[in-house]
């Protein structure tokens, strides 16, 4: 089922991208190139269907989620493409394909992020939506960027390049993923809530509650994956990160008890979303499948 | 009377943002370092001044300025720490003091930077400004992410990058400078504007006028400047632009003509500003300043 909603709302927000990255005079055909190449390269879009999926568990309509939904994924998108510089951490290949730097230049790989991460601003502040829910939109925007800066996912980068070749506790290491993955994912969970434009304390807590727990359990399930799983299947060299001497879950706590947490997670996020009806449905199949899939 | 005026608009953003920038937690003590070290620098902060003048010549207060200074002085900054990268302009030396790059690391500098565009996004939606200008704020967040993303600032150094080495027209010269300099100054002149609450279209229409006259100005000035000054005058290597075979003004036209050349936009700015009051002597001291200054 999950599969299903998956491939619906990656066609939806793929289509929606697609036309955001056309370059808009031919000197910037590079650049607009660039960016399209780092957005549009057959990824899951996990993040744009959390957007959708929050929403829908309060009732709104897809169309209200898109613009957000686009957004989550032009972030995300720009934390890879500057993740994978040469001076972070100088990956050659992104699921299976030369990453931006790698297919372009590095001048090229920055300016490409820089140019995505404005551009899901614009998108935020879209003035084709409806004007009396400027007041919604506004604090969507403050939410995607607190998640995205120096206090989210932005400050997570940071302290894990600290981190490499140094020996964390499971508090240091969950602050690290909280900032680094977790802010995105909740952000992106609390933008679909509020594009609903249904959303009230009460349902933001819970839905805020679901984000952590499904965060933390992809980010363990990850590490998990980078142990087990062969290089064909993950699109990147298997164990890089324990080669890199990275912190992982597995390493931390061992390869069960690991898997145990994740499924501790996956329970943990399926009870917050207790006081939903059907419409959480999405919601509920993502948090199995985030502790169930293989790549 | 420029000098005081800047002095007091310098003195109260960079309070401001002094405050932005300090670190919510310890871990990131080293990322917000770097942030403040790219910020805190004795910059003129001449977009920041024009967001207050704007706001002036329509008779807002300065205290409705302040979140777009704040939003303009760290996308300005931001794009200087990521511009100096190595794998950009590759510069070591930034007003006489050592690049962030060179002061911290590349890494840190590029998420520096990365940070300092989502905390400009951040401000401008500061849910403590009075909710009925959600609207306006938002139009503002808007009016930011267009000149700083790939279709403005972004969009002017890709052009800038593959300009090097190739003989440009005057065409083109301006084409890459609107895009890499002025959509930054033209949207600190709107934003001020919008932000005294009073802007009509006919205001936003003339201050356009006057801000792409100004952008202009000023770009023309420093390529002349670049040629004129010494290396301890202006604080980087005197002629590093005609050094590196980067296209300018004074190259393309002769000096002469270059100068000729600002002057005459200097009064197309003043004509811009007639139908405005006293309120905007800041805005006609600036273009005047700007023709004339020395470094």
């Amino acid at each position: 089922m999950i599969a299903t909603y998956q491939k619906q709302c990656q066609a939806r927000v793929d289509a929606a991208l697609e036309s955001l990255l056309q370059a808009p005079r031919d000197e910037l055909a590079r650049l607009y190139q660039a960016m399209r190449y780092s957005v549009v390269n057959g990824g899951k879009r996990v993040r744009p269907l959390l957007v959708y999926a929050a929403c829908e568990a309060l009732g709104g309509t897809p169309e209200r989620a898109e613009g957000a939904a686009c957004a989550v994924e032009l972030i995300h998108a720009y934390s890879l493409v500057h993740d994978d510089l040469p001076a972070m951490d100088d990956d050659d290949l992104r699921r299976g394909q030369p990453t931006t730097h790698r297919a372009f230049d590095e001048a090229c790989a920055i300016l490409a992020g820089d140019g995505l991460q404005a551009l899901a601003f614009e998108v935020l502040a879209d003035p084709r939506r409806n004007p009396e829910e400027a007041g919604l939109r506004l604090e969507m925007s403050r939410t995607l960027a607190r998640a995205a800066g120096p206090a989210g996912m932005v400050g997570g980068q940071a302290i894990d390049l600290e981190a490499v070749g140094r020996a964390l506790d499971q508090g240091a290491l969950e602050t690290m993923h909280r900032h680094k993955t977790g802010a995105l994912i909740e952000a992106s969970v609390r933008l679909g809530a509020l594009a609903s434009g249904r959303a009230d304390e009460a349902s933001l807590a819970a839905l805020a509650d679901y984000a952590r727990a499904i965060g933390l359990a992809f980010q363990v399930q990850d590490d998990i994956l980078d142990v087990e799983s062969d290089t064909a299947t993950l699109g990147k060299r298997q164990g890089a990160d324990i080669a890199r001497d990275k912190p992982t879950y597995p390493a931390l706590l061992g390869l069960d008890a690991a898997k145990a947490y994740a499924l501790a997670l996956r329970d943990q996020a399926l009870a917050a979303l207790e006081p939903f009806d059907a419409g959480a449905e999405p919601l509920r199949a993502l948090a199995r499948y985030i502790v169930e899939r293989r790549h």
